[in-house]
């Protein structure tokens, strides 16, 4: 694709770089359902009866921190969705701090699934908080360190621009909900206003938005969430925001195949990155697995949900030279 | 209003009681920046430079509870929004949920303005971190004590099933993005889809979402954002929500002024609560007040602030006779 923009290296170009490096587009989502997560972890840590927010963060740490070293070999990204650690009080944003912080000091890039939207003055404190930097007393400081996050554009393009700037400002990235992966998704997202979806009145101007932000790869730094369970939709997006980096979610247990994502790439095998969490954190509660190799091989498992998904979807890739 | 639901007591009620009680219908918005926060309490702590935040959200916290204490006779509901927490990190969510704590024992109605929504399952987590409960090894607990909180619709019904059910279940409410009070709303909410805009198709959701969860005042614990920077909006909103607590930001600072609020009431004086936030906790940084009584009198600032709403407000209350 062609662009008279001075092009300089931002976020879609890091992106690129890792998804070369580990040769995966695969994003693992760090979503800690408790109930899940094996008991021999939560068997290192005293069930403070007094304190269950400070027990059950120490517990998702752990778990968030041998699920990143049994993967990291396989893929570049990880994506944590805020809300499962939200869910734990300020002890769990405690653990969602020190996983991106353990996560980046091992090369990852760290998307934080916020879905964060507000007017202007907030969504300024918003994306310092998250993709950029607060002053206190003229001491700079950085809430939580990860590289990009997830928006919602229902305010506007005013309550896009703060994370917008911030994103050239700080080399991060945002990911703007365009077409969600849930059913309902069709109720206002593909609303028809004139002749057009909805969903497709917001890619127009996310193409807008990111055309002042292109990479050296001719990405920009400001991307979308499209559903992987919608694949019509899918193809139509890729065509309306070439230069936007697709984040799709859907694959796995919301039950969208390999097929289904074909169209989220460009001709030169770039421009999407495929999220699955639950699918591959919780493969060893799988009857077929549990069966056959027992609940100690939780680590085994989860790598094995991921080569499966590289295979799956490189061939993808591969089509493509960048 | 007349409905065959039977009618139980449920959050609006709570609210209107409170309201009653205190006679206000303000909402005073605890966002703390941190630059206008009065050095008589910054003075309190240490500057600590290993931990900026710890220091940032003792700060904030003792405001608030200044704050808290100054203005408890004079209003019934205060609403938290939390990117200004979050931009303190995991300390800034502490200080959040000491604050709901503090303001939950003075008796006050808090409102969470989280504007949270996700799909299905993300949802669940959300809404039983703020308005719910979530259970660790069958202990029950609470990560946030908020009374309700502020929800994004654009994922559509499935994404706010959880935050409805969550209302009903714990008696707690909702108030629901209809019409926001930036200048970009008018982008995407105010798109035409056929005939109508679509804040008004949302509008007329929440007005269908509510109807089964209808108090004993007639009002529903489902209400609508709606913001005072859209007089003509509002108006219309109210009659396609008949029911629906409005909760109106853009007073003050945004610069909506009571008679743009009159049509937010229902002709039984209530339906609406008010928000104010910069233009109350910082009255005593306008040059006028500086001049006239010094810095030393932000709390008596912020009182007569919420005084003159009170007044301004009053009129449209009393005008109904519930």
């Amino acid at each position: 694709m062609t662009t008279t923009v001075n092009r300089k290296a931002n976020f879609s170009d890091k992106l690129i770089n890792i998804i070369q490096k580990k040769n995966s587009c695969v994003v693992v989502g760090l979503d800690p359902y408790f109930d899940l997560i094996p008991d021999t972890i939560k068997q290192n840590f005293l069930k403070l009866h007094d304190n269950v927010f400070k027990y059950a963060a120490n517990v998702i740490l752990e778990f968030n921190k041998e699920i990143i070293d049994s993967l990291e070999h396989l893929i570049g990204i990880v994506k944590l969705q805020i809300a499962f650690y939200e869910l734990y009080g300020w002890q769990g944003i405690w653990a969602y701090t020190e996983t991106i912080h353990y996560a980046k000091q091992k090369g990852l890039i760290v998307i934080g699934d916020v879905k964060r939207g507000d007017v202007p003055s907030t969504a300024t404190a918003y994306a310092n908080a998250h993709i950029g930097k607060v002053l206190i007393n003229n001491y700079s400081a950085t809430a939580f360190q990860s590289d990009a996050i997830t928006v919602n554009p229902l305010l506007g393009t005013d309550s896009m621009l703060p994370f917008i700037k911030n994103a050239e400002t700080y080399d991060k990235g945002i990911f703007i909900l365009t077409k969600t992966s849930n059913p309902s998704s069709v109720e206002f997202q593909d609303i028809l206003c004139g002749s057009k979806k909805l969903h497709r009145i917001i890619a127009e101007k996310i193409h807008e938005w990111g055309s002042q932000l292109i990479g050296t790869h001719g990405y920009s730094s400001i991307g979308a969430v499209v559903g992987a369970t919608y694949p019509e939709d899918i193809s139509a997006l890729r065509k309306i925001m070439p230069n936007a980096y697709l984040l799709i979610p859907g694959y796995g247990t919301q039950g969208a195949t390999a097929e289904d994502l074909k169209n989220c790439f460009n001709p030169d095998g770039y421009g999407a990155i495929i999220n699955a969490s639950r699918s591959v954190l919780y493969a060893y509660t799988n009857q077929s697995w549990k069966d056959k190799y027992g609940t100690h091989t939780w680590k085994e498992a989860a790598q094995n949900a991921v080569i499966k998904m590289n295979e799956d979807l490189n061939k993808f890739m591969s089509a493509g030279n960048l």
